[in-house]
């Protein structure tokens, strides 16, 4: 089978196709053909040797991936050949908290990836898709819509009648978009692009702010409420966002902290998170029983993830440069022919 | 009647002893006649102008304080002439999530606070003690014993068998070894000092760290508990302990941010955060539920604050300059002599 | 001023219209002009002499009303004159769990009521309500909305993907029906009627089912679900319905209980709810905290209440009359021409 | 290898002794030789044939058990040879909420149980056993003592300053009072004897009931909480004490519905649950992420269950026998002498 791997040193020259053996299931194993995968900033960084620069190679990057169930092994009872499966990107969180033996075992770092034309995976870490979604849909769901719905629903809480803020038109911003609309919340999102912020409002956002002609975002955002303040801030920039969506954030309010683009280290002011009795709540993907909860919405809604872009399998390098270039609405993705 | 406000500018010289009329209740308000107050920090920087410099004077200082219902106003139900009841330092926080309206209403200001013979307080505004407290024990509650509660019950949710941090001998902190305690929790102090460790053992503490001679006490108490890390932080120190308590608390756990006394605006790295699935709470005192939760689980244990030291009404500025002192372990305390 | 009161003894021939002086409020009091009113089957109930057979009389009945501030007290800053607030049926649940204290102070018995030209409330005790609503709409939320509010959100948590099933069209059910879709959560109704069943479908609900033709409704429900069963059940039948509610719930899910209309005492087996893990919760009204979160959703999403019939102030006793035949959808209310 | 299986048909009388050879562990699964066991109640129903008529025979029974993992199969990474460990009772219920899947894999009916020489368990299945207890102690844990845990921590969220209340003496009832002193909780418990309740004030509880002198405990219990009524009820007799469960509970309170001694079917008065917003929460077992927090605390606490009594695995059938003389104080046990 084909497969794309990482060989000898990192950079995108040397993401690179193999050929390796058809691997079979073993006990409580699972064998994907698989479909679609898309990308996450992270699988750019590991390619670029930024994300885990001691991790192994060869290694087949990417966590997200859709399948169909070709081959099991003994004792497999959650799924059966011919379903259309994701893959969960930490293959040994299933419920409850994060844990570090939970964390350890995600795909495409430090163990091998979706970007394969087979995959086997343990019964336990695939999850049926919705069926009213195509298989490069269904393939963003695992890291981008995971995350969107851990910082809102699993651990944010978001109901109807809340403000929801998010930042930009990245995966997990216009999930984090769709997913508040399902929860009856309403949605600020900013963008430094009049042209994003008018696609923002087609898949529902209530408002939009151009950062750039109003680098004060947070207090515009704040104004935008009545002065209250917005109930939940989706933050990926990191750093060079923080302040502003503190300006943002109501008190009482919660920063959901998932990206780091804009920098990782930053001076940060403690005052507003004590006075205001904020929470600043990292979030990291999220378990099996959230995706199922996840897809039990998206069925019910007949929500749609936006994809910007798919690109076939065996050009999968083009679709991490493209990636690097910043200009995505929504998910870049890859689609093996059948 | 006698109170001490702070006249004509701030600083501890200017917290003089002044002369006001006994005042009456109105409907739905009762008359307190004090028998004892407690110091916080922030009482302090009001005094020194750092806490809210826009303050206009004179106004009389602190939040904290318990006296005797000695008159009562129209439709008073809650409390009747004769009941001792402390001071909710939010006047209108009863319940519920932080709001602005709520947190505009505290004692000491912008509103005129306990440093004096007899308060007019809203029926609301009150909150019976536990019997077996003396006045002074009861006079440490409404700040820095609901503060610790409300980071480890109201929005903790600490438990038996959790590991619980506490940084120091202050206020707070002791509060929140003790409450942990009582909840089932382990506790590991930080101190400077062994002496003070070994007071916070006494007090129930499971072991301590001395940072003088540990300044990585963070990863000494992730080892402390088999490299998993601490559930729960109640981080006192504010951007000078941060990076510590970062290092200190297991993925999935939680940073309660309660002062920041070791600096406001400060370097943090949001990576741990992100990729440790980490919550920084911000917390600021609590509501009269939370207060009456507290009474009742410090009735039930008889648990009984610890008072470092109790002044007399006519010395109040002598307790002020004590505190700035810090010195102390447990509270600075205000007492009446009837 | 003129007001409805039972005079006497219980019964509808003695719910007749009696003159009051117009009453001035106190210090943190307000002085309601009222607009309109809702009832409740608790209103009927009272009148009839089976709510609360000792509440002395005469009485003014009903919890629910919708005024203008038209005269405050000193010291009110929760609201000003112009201000068009909702009253709060229990008067002193302002946050968080009920108790005792705050049970007993409910408009419409013990407390007079809102079937008055006037009423003075303390300023705690009224809500400003979402300006899209007509008063007749407004006065319909104290009740059967926050109920229905309390049921699905504070004490439900139910979000997008949940499937929640409501038992006819009475005042509550039909609020449920549309919180749960703001909420992003899937309906099903129960009616005896298919003209009924058509109403739900149009406000929302994803699937009807004709009682009368398909006495196990709950398998039905279950069958609708695909075998797993719904989420979360409202029961406003009590005793008569709540066997089929058991089959219908899933496996940890919960049923609202909320009503009692078709019987108080009923045999009930415990072994599903034991072996189903699930949850049976009393629902009684709802806080003031829970009726503000509550308007906000409804602002945001323009909901409008489904108001069945209006009777003017003058024949008030027609519309208990009208509310005691059973056949409304939505709510029975009552206006005061201005 | 030696077991006993219920074989032919049910009756004590059946439960007899076999031969089985010893299996070998496939690929992520474990084998435990096997220490000790616990009897449940359900246990004793299963071979008498109340629990599941339609269970396959030959069987063997018992959920509860702890062993040594003496040999692995590949990818086994949760434990190694040489853990001693308990197993999981829903072998398939790893965290987060019940759902059907998770409880149909159940030890002991449907699945073989722990009444045996050596079992093979998922790798998942097995949790590590506190070190400071006993074989027999430790065989406690998987259903008596995760029950109360789940009733008062996962789905109670029981806290200090609180008051719960336990129904006798047996498996579920001395753990819920044990854990609930653990959290800093008050235990009023009942009983039908002195001795037993004196027994029970040894183990922590603070007051005890004696339901022969003092049918009305109920009223009793509310009475000893000054007339507010206790926080939490765990119930374990089912329809023959409900009603006073109902009696005893403040409002707002829980009652965990645990078992159903005294009968399945009753007739219960909705109306206290209604109007006193009380909550009535059916409780089966519990998950894996459940059972690790509990032994966390049971660690940090040195708590030891309570064990009546302790058969040799070779008289198996004289324990079923004695557990149903129902005299009991804690856990009837059996053990394999090494």
């Amino acid at each position: 089978m084909k497969v794309f791997e990482i060989r000898d040193a990192f950079g995108l020259a040397n993401l690179v196709p193999a050929e390796r053996p058809v691997p079979e299931p073993g006990r409580r194993q699972v064998r994907l053909r698989m479909r679609a995968m898309s990308l996450n900033s992270r699988d750019l960084r590991l390619v670029e040797g930024l994300y885990n620069p001691k991790q192994p190679l060869p290694v087949i990057p990417c966590s997200d991936g859709v399948g169909i169930v070709d081959a099991v092994g003994e004792d497999v009872t959650r799924v059966k050949p011919g379903d259309r499966v994701a893959t969960l990107s930490a293959q040994k969180w299933l419920g409850g908290p994060p844990e570090r033996e939970r964390l350890r075992t995600t795909l495409g770092s430090p163990l091998d990836g979706t970007l394969a034309e087979y995959m086997i995976l343990d019964d336990d870490g695939v999850v049926v898709v919705p069926e009213h979604l195509s298989d490069v849909e269904a393939a963003t769901l695992p890291c981008a819509g995971l995350t969107a719905w851990s910082a809102l629903v699993t651990q944010g809480g978001v109901t109807a009648g809340d403000t929801v803020l998010v930042q930009g038109t990245g995966g997990v911003s216009i999930f984090a978009l769709q997913i508040a609309v399902m929860l009856g919340a309403r949605v600020i999102a900013t963008s430094s692009s009049d042209e994003k912020l008018e696609r923002a409002i087609q898949l529902g956002a209530w408002a939009g702010i151009n950062y750039r002609e109003n680098a004060a975002w947070g207090k515009q955002a704040r104004k935008l409420t009545g002065g209250v303040g917005v109930d939940h801030v989706v933050e990926v920039g990191g750093g060079g966002t923080l302040e502003q969506s503190l300006w943002a954030v109501r008190i009482g309010g919660t920063v959901s902290v998932i990206g780091v683009l804009a920098g990782i280290s930053t001076e940060v002011n403690l005052l507003p998170i004590l006075m205001q009795n904020v929470r600043l709540q990292g979030i990291l993907v999220g378990s099996r029983d959230g995706f199922e909860a996840m897809n039990k919405a998206i069925a019910q809604h007949k929500m749609r993830p936006v994809v910007d872009r798919v690109f076939p399998f065996v050009e999968a390098p083009a679709a991490f440069a493209y990636m690097g270039e910043g200009k995505h609405v929504g998910k870049v993705c890859i689609q093996i022919e059948s």
